[in-house]
């Protein structure tokens, strides 16, 4: 089965290449915290930002327009032990779909500006979703990534 | 911008059709959290999974395929005032690409077994992703949907 879907916009972002993401950098929880910049949603989908900026955080899908091929057993950035890539965050996947937690800072018309910035300038973007309480999970295991983040 | 994706497998559900998940009932933060499926990858790709049962938690980016157009200003299940498609989590969206945080119970070769089930049978898998402690946020604000879950 086939998906076939649409860029709903770009992300504009301080990090202009992939080269500028420094592995083991930002790798610990808070590592891209400081780091903004903003969503800019086509003309054509702007109303459907309306009451977004309630949420304090977003969820973008987004895809990894760099990204050229995949193995099913990837060396992870963090690690020298091959992962299933699925086990992984890597952008050389299956279906080269990126996902991350973004905050908030304010929405004007179609641009919204956040915080936790990780993905390269004109990333395009898939999708938006709010962040809810269902999203918040406790006491998670993270397998191989155990001791490799703080 | 086009992007082209391929199914990567099949969820497996209590929930047959759309209609058997009645509106309102697992609209807490728990809601879901005893409802049990499996997901089903192709064996093609099921090397990936591999090192995936470390991890209490995962994502499923998965395609609404039930979905039939979208409005961006769309009324909510939980609500009556129309919101922003983009501030909710509805299944008619631009993109009909829906998102889910599972708890993993264990794998068996290309089968996961999972609870947090909020997908219907047949569903196809787009993605599956670790989740991992830059996904957790606290102290969330989550606008239109205050008091509306508990």
């Amino acid at each position: 089965m086939v998906i076939i879907l649409k860029s709903i916009g770009r992300v504009h972002s301080p990090f202009k290449k992939k080269e500028d993401i420094e592995p083991g950098k930002y790798a610990n929880k808070q590592g891209f915290k400081k780091i903004e910049g903003e969503l800019e949603i086509e003309e054509e989908f702007a109303q459907g930002l309306s009451d977004i900026e309630g949420f304090s955080h977003i969820f973008v899908i987004f895809a990894f327009h760099k990204s050229e091929g995949y193995k099913l057993l990837t060396i992870p950035l963090l690690g020298e032990t091959p992962r299933g890539v699925f086990a992984t965050r890597s952008p050389h996947r299956p279906n080269p779909i990126g996902l991350t937690v973004l905050k908030v800072i304010k929405r004007q018309g179609n641009i919204i500006r956040v915080s936790g910035m990780d993905m390269i300038e004109g990333t395009p973007i898939i999708d938006i979703k709010p962040y809810t309480p269902r999203d918040q999970k406790e006491g998670i295991q993270i397998g191989w990534l155990t001791d490799k983040i703080k």
